[in-house]
C-alpha cells in the first residue's frame, strides 16, 4: 500500500426527506445564486420543492449549464454572483452542473481570468462557499473536489481540483431517480462502475481493504441494476445506486493504491469528436484498454473475475480473459452499446486522429504504469469501432 | 436503508512516512500541549520522532493518561492550557489518549464544571483544535468524534460527542506496529472486530454497500489475522490492520443502518468491575449476546456466515449458529481467552449485579431493537462465566 492523505469534509445528506434538510445547512446570512443545467428540474418538481425550503434566502438563479460545462457559460455566473454581491452558490443538478459550480465557485475569488485557473494549473487557494442537491447519480461530484471545464473556442476540456472545492453539503435524495430516462440510469451505472475500475483493476498492491471496498461497490451494482432498469421505482435500490455512485469517486478507494484513468482521457476525446455521452465513451473504450495492456492488469482482472464476477479460480490468463468477457455481457444485460459505431458512421481516421491529440499534448504515457503510447492509444480506439 | 448524515472532515496522513508530515499540519502560531500516556512513548521511540518534528514549536507536555481516561487526570491538563495559555493540542497515543484530548480540547472552553459535558449530556459548540499521532490501532478514535470518560470518583463511565470534535488530522504510521506487545494487537482485532459486528449483526434493511463494506473490513481482519500475530513486521500487514480499525469506526458503516452496542454497554461493566481490557470483555459478551438474542439477529448471522466466514448457504438457524461458532473460532485462533473465568475469580454475582446496575439506570432496552432486558443481559453475563 502506498502512503496517502484522506481528507473530504463533505456532509452528505441522503434520504427522501434530505430536501426538508436544506435550509439549516445554508448560512443564515446567505445571498445565494442557485444553478441548474437544461430545466429539467422544472418539469420533474425538484425546483419548486427547493425553492420553497430557500423560503425567507435572497435567492437569484442562474440556469443552463451544459452537459459538459463551458466556460463561456460559467465566466457569466461569475460576473452575475459579483455584480449582485452574493455569497453563496447552491447546486441543483448532476456532475456537470456541480462540476460548473466548483469553477465558478474558484473563479469568483480568483484575480485574473477564471479559465487560467486550469489552463495554467493555478493552485485554488479561496473559493466561494457552495452546497449541491444531486439530482443525477452518476459522477461522484457531489463528494469530491475535482471538476472538468470546457473551452468551447479552444476545444480544451481540462481537470482542476483543490481541498477547497469540496461542498459544504450535498443532499442526496434517491426519489430523485423517478423522473431519470432509462438512459441516464444506464449512464450513471456504468460512470460509477467505471470509475471503481479506473481506481481498482491496475497491479496489487497489498491494499486488502481497498479492493474489497472497491469489489463492494461493482457488486452492489451488479446486484441492483436488474431492479433499477426494470422495476418501478424503489427506494432501498435507488438508495444503494446513489450511495454506490458517491462511493466510486469520493476519493476513499484511491487512497493508497495505483490508479489508471486512461480510458477517461480517451474517452474524452470520443465525446469531443462526435459528442458521445460521458458514460457511453467509457463502455466503448475500457475492454480494448485491459486487452491492449492485459499483461498489465492480469492479476487484477483475475481478481475481479473470482471475486465480483464470481468465476471458478483457474488459471489468471483464463480468468482475466473472462472478466473482460463479463465486463462487455453487463454492458449487454444493461443494454448499453459499447462499440463506436453503434453512436456515429463517422467513427473511420479516428483513431489516427486522437493518437495525434495526444501527441500534441504530450501525452506519452497513461495509465498506472505510465506505459500507453500513443500507439497503443491507436489501437485500443481502431479496436472500438 | 434509513436516511442518514455523513460529516467526517478529519484529515488521515497514512503512511511509514507520515511522521515527517506533521508540522505542515499544525498552525505557525500554534503553543502545544503534547499529550500521552504511561510512557511507553519513551521507550518505543516514537516520544523522539515526535518532538524532532516539531523543533520551532512552543511544546509543553502532559503525560500519563490513563487506560480508561479519567476526569480527574484530564482537568488537569485543562488548567495546564488556561494557565500557559496553550491553543493546539497534540494527542500521541491510543484510544485512551485520543478520547482524553477530546474531553480537554471540549473542556477546555466550556464554563464550568467539564464533567458536566458527558454528566448532562451538554452539547459541545466549541472546542480547541487537535491533532493526533496514533500509536495504537483499535479504537477508531483517530477518526472519529467520540470519547469514553470515566470518573474516578463516582465510577460512571460516560460518552460523550460533538461534530466539533473530529481532530484536524491524524498521523497513521503503520511502523508504531512494531513496539506492540502481542496482547495489544490481540486486543486491536478484537476491538475492531466487535466495532463493525456492533454495526452489522442487528437486522437486515437492504443496506447493500455499507453490509459490504462491513464484511469487507471482517475479511480483512480475518486475512491479516495469521500473519499479524506470528509473522515479523510486514508493512503490507500492518498497514491493512491499521486501515481497517480506522474503518471499524470512523462512522461510515453505521450510516443509515440499526446498530446495536449492547455488548460495549456490557462489557464496559466487566472493566469496571474486573479491570478486564476492554477488548477481551467484547469477545466474553458478544457470542452469548448472539445467543441470547439469536432470533432478532439470525438473518444477519447467516449472512456473515455464507459473506464473511465461507459457510456453506444452508438454512438460516444452522448459518447463525455456525456464525457464532466461527466468531468463537476466530477467539481461539487469536489466542483470546473469553470467559469471565479466565480473567477473575471473582466471577461469582456479576451477573446479577450488572443486572442491577442497569436497572439503577434505567437502562430498561438495549440493542438494535431497545429490547433486551435487564434479566437478559444477566443471563447474558451468567453464560459467559
Amino acid at each position: 500500500m502506498n502512503s496517502f492523505e484522506w481528507y473530504n469534509p463533505t456532509k452528505i445528506i441522503f434520504g427522501e426527506d434530505s430536501f426538508e434538510k436544506i435550509s439549516k445547512e445554508i448560512p443564515k446570512n446567505a445571498r445565494i445564486l442557485m444553478i441548474y443545467g437544461g430545466g429539467s428540474i422544472f418539469k420533474n418538481g425538484i425546483y419548486d420543492a427547493i425553492k420553497k425550503q430557500l423560503d425567507g434566502f435572497y435567492v437569484e438563479e442562474f440556469g443552463g449549464i451544459e452537459p459538459n460545462p463551458t466556460y463561456q457559460t460559467l465566466k457569466k455566473a461569475i460576473e452575475q454572483i459579483k455584480t449582485n454581491d452574493l455569497n453563496f452558490i447552491l447546486a441543483v443538478g448532476g456532475g456537470s452542473v456541480i462540476d460548473g459550480t466548483k469553477f465558478i465557485s474558484a473563479g469568483v475569488l480568483f484575480e485574473g481570468d477564471s479559465w487560467e485557473i486550469p489552463k495554467k494549473g493555478i493552485r485554488v487557494e479561496k473559493a466561494m462557499p457552495f452546497g449541491t442537491v444531486l439530482t443525477l447519480p452518476a459522477t461522484g461530484s457531489e463528494m469530491n473536489s475535482g471538476a472538468v471545464i470546457t473551452n468551447k473556442e479552444t476545444g480544451e476540456k481540462l481537470g482542476m481540483g483543490s481541498p477547497h472545492l469540496f461542498p459544504k453539503f450535498s443532499i442526496c435524495n434517491p426519489s430523485v431517480i423517478k423522473s431519470l430516462p432509462k438512459t441516464q440510469i444506464q449512464n450513471g451505472i456504468i460512470d460509477a462502475f467505471t470509475h471503481v475500475l479506473e481506481q481498482y483493476v491496475t497491479f496489487p498492491i497489498g491494499a486488502s481493504l481497498q479492493d474489497r471496498i472497491s469489489e463492494s461497490i461493482l457488486k452492489t451494482l451488479i446486484e441492483i441494476t436488474p431492479k433499477l432498469l426494470n422495476e418501478p421505482y424503489n427506494v432501498t435500490t435507488a438508495s444503494n445506486f446513489m450511495y454506490s455512485c458517491t462511493m466510486a469517486l469520493n476519493g476513499q478507494i484511491q487512497k493508497g493504491v495505483p490508479t489508471d484513468w486512461a480510458t477517461h482521457m480517451i474517452g474524452h476525446e470520443l465525446t469531443a469528436h462526435f459528442n458521445i455521452d460521458h458514460a457511453r465513451t467509457l463502455a466503448i473504450i475500457m475492454p480494448n484498454l485491459y486487452r491492449v495492456k492485459f499483461e498489465n492488469k492480469k492479476e487484477k482482472l483475475a481478481q475481479m473475475a473470482e471475486r465480483v464476477f464470481n468465476i471458478e479460480k483457474t488459471d489468471t490468463n483464463i480468468m482475466a480473459e473472462k472478466a473482460i468477457e463479463s465486463l462487455e455481457a453487463f454492458y449487454k444485460e444493461i443494454e448499453m452499446p459499447y462499440k463506436i459505431s453503434d453512436y456515429t458512421k463517422e467513427g473511420k481516421g479516428i483513431s489516427e486522429k486522437i493518437k495525434e491529440t495526444f501527441i500534441s499534448r504530450n501525452w506519452l504515457g497513461l495509465g498506472e504504469r505510465k506505459d500507453i503510447s500513443p500507439d497503443e492509444v491507436e489501437k485500443i480506439v481502431e479496436m472500438s469501432l
